[in-house]
């Protein structure tokens, strides 16, 4: 959608009723004869129909009448690597028809291989790539978004990336959050260099287009194949000096102290986590960090452990749900198809999958003061769902139930069926 | 879509240009600089560009540039059971907070309650429910698809069903195979005489729907928890008396004789596979029995046994991929999720899943002359699709590439983003 129709987006403003409604995405705590009214952007009343005070119930408002259908928060995809160049489909098919790695290596495979088109595109063949993704995303009632950089991996192309992603927020009804990934991968040039590449994100990338207002949060892949923890919090060392935000790739493929690292830094989430232990999930409860899963990569690589669920329950930790869209681990665009497998591969409940992209996600970015609950006086980010019992957001795959999408107030989208 | 709309869709005659063309599905198949032309709702011609006939050169035809996009045939959904009454997320929402299996029973859960759903909805309500999950499919390139009864369980109720099946056809440009399924359960008046179902479904049931034209082949659940080989056996001759083929449910949750005693019946599939064994895939080679994969009941059911690719591969026969569409163990909707789990969890090639969905599919409903294959004089379904790689198709998940669906010659559905 091009900025001129997100402009003359039709307003939602007006009383919606006749609806259910998780407020916070929790199916557990619902109002079941809704009503919420919609004013300048924001929601102006929520609660029991039959408790609309006088000053709503006046003729002139729009009524908007969801016909017993649900209303969540609009969804919150939490951890992306939207914005790149190319696709990795060959790789993908190479794979499947008995390829080696060396093989794909020698054909210019890996993650190199997304590093090399994202610096050969530009910025706008970079946005009209990541759109498409974004779409499809957004069609299914995602209203914020999380993306990072780290297929640059150096100061123009790791800028271009998040340039981008800002435009895609301004571009599109969703509010776009950045996250600096420079410490994703080590880029070719510096081959057995790991460190003076640290060197060059914290001290020159990062400071850069911080300085430039292109980063909200620092991110890090902390793994045996990745970054090491003492390199890893040269990182954490250089966004604290900035203000900034950290979170972690961590314990994915092995745990190496990544999480115990996170944690000391005040992590706002620790992301992957099938090898996570006891003592991580306590320093977590300690640090009031996020535990975002990733089913969609676990899917992806024919991961066989999962995170630990029950220890994440069983110290209350927040968790998120998110599709990690990324080209190599998991090329996915589906956020609901990531509730479906955080309960069919992980078990998790079908309310905890909702939360997952609603309340927690929102914890997951540091900002649930500003989304993920649906409440007098935050932003009218909502979806009407054309669904009977909220499980079904996690039951199906591959049928989109939205009925409407209002970010900010409009309407970010609506199905051809119209609402009864 | 209504009818009224379907009668109205415009026209794809012309000149399809620019375009690279798998006309069976196999991407080892292609024509690279392809043109194809489409007239009174047929393929009249398909080849390169260069050899054009100089009669569809003439100004007065329409052009169709596709900018080098891929061109396929029209999907096919071979295995569906797409048409029944309510859903079952609940239930699934019940299993993940913990609920034993004799929980969910006393709750009314299992395809019982499925049944129960299905009997009670009228014709108008089923079609409604079952409209929405075709929809979903036709959106991603599905032109001809396979829908069974067998939640009916009794003759007005099974009636119902493929009266609704018939009727989907009629109202979406989509062809319909209907596949009489009555022996799929154990309909609860029946309990402990399944033998006494089994004849009323063999002398009864499905003589008259096939009097009044509503099967075209015939499906058994021949399985230890289903119906025995001796009773699947008997519902075989009675389709053979009516000259109807037959397919199976067949060894996916135990070995029990399932697929020897299809290819005995010349089945034209037998259908999950997972416990096959090397003398069913000989048998299955020597009848010419398609192997048709369900990848999404796997996926859902968490089923760790894998059908044995290598055997299939081995004895060349034909591997069909398709949804299972089902509330109970494959509550999905899309076709291209049952490609890329098809490659992730069956390590399928990304061929053999395209053709899985186009020409091997085709096989398994004994259309290949119908379905499945651009050539001139074959019906001009087909599907256009913005990827650089047809492996792409298996790749994402979530992500539709479909940039228009032609079917019978007419557009069937255009994405909003007009071809360039
Ligand atoms: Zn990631
Ligand atoms: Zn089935």
């Amino acid at each position: 959608m091009p900025q001129s129709q997100v402009e003359a987006a039709r307003l939602a403003d007006g009383v919606w009723r006749q609806a259910r409604i998780a407020p916070s995405g929790n199916p557990g705590q619902v109002i079941l004869d809704g009503a919420m009214v919609v004013r300048d952007g924001l929601v102006a009343w929520i609660g029991s129909e039959a408790e609309l005070p006088a000053e709503f119930r006046q003729a002139g408002l729009a009524q908007h009448d969801v016909g017993n259908r649900w209303i969540t928060p609009g969804l919150i995809d939490c951890h992306t690597h939207l914005v790149y160049g190319g696709n990795r489909a060959d790789e993908f098919a190479m794979r499947l028809a008995g390829a080696s790695y060396e093989e794909i290596a020698r054909s210019g495979g890996g993650i190199v291989s997304t590093v090399r088109a994202t610096r050969a595109a530009d910025e706008d063949s970079l946005f009209r790539q990541s759109a498409r993704r974004l779409e499809a995303l957004l069609a299914e009632g995602v209203t914020t978004i999380e993306i990072k950089s780290g297929y640059g991996l150096d100061l123009p192309a790791e800028r271009k990336m998040l340039r981008v992603a800002r435009r895609l927020g301004e571009s599109y009804p969703v509010t776009v959050y950045t996250t600096f990934l420079g410490a994703h991968a080590l880029p070719p040039e510096y081959k057995d260099r790991a460190d003076e590449y640290i060197r060059l994100v914290c001290d020159q990338i990062l400071p850069a287009l911080h300085a430039e207002g292109l980063v909200d949060a620092v991110d890090v892949f902390c793994e045996n194949i990745g970054f090491s923890v003492t390199q890893s919090e040269q990182v954490f060392i250089a966004a604290g000096k900035l203000g900034l935000p950290v979170k972690m790739h961590a314990d994915q493929l092995s745990n190496i102290g990544a999480t115990q690292l996170a944690t000391r830094y005040k992590a706002l989430s620790v992301d992957h986590l099938e090898h996570l232990s006891e003592a991580d999930v306590a320093a977590m409860q300690e640090s009031g960090t996020v535990a975002v899963l990733l089913p969609g990569a676990y899917y992806f690589i024919r991961e066989t452990k999962q995170p630990p669920l029950e220890l994440l329950r069983r110290y209350r930790i927040p968790i998120a749900v998110s599709t990690d869209s990324n080209p190599g681990t998991s090329p996915s665009t589906s956020l609901l198809l990531m509730l479906n497998m955080s309960c069919t591969l992980f078990r998790m409940t079908t309310a905890e999958a909702l939360m997952g992209v609603t309340g927690n996600a929102a914890l997951a970015l540091g900002k649930a003061d500003r989304h993920g609950l649906l409440a007098a006086g935050r932003a009218a980010d909502f979806v009407v769902w054309s669904v009977e019992s909220l499980a079904e957001l996690a039951y199906w795959s591959g049928l989109n139930p939205c009925s409407a999408i209002v970010r900010g107030g409009r309407f970010a989208a609506v199905s051809q069926k119209e609402m009864s």
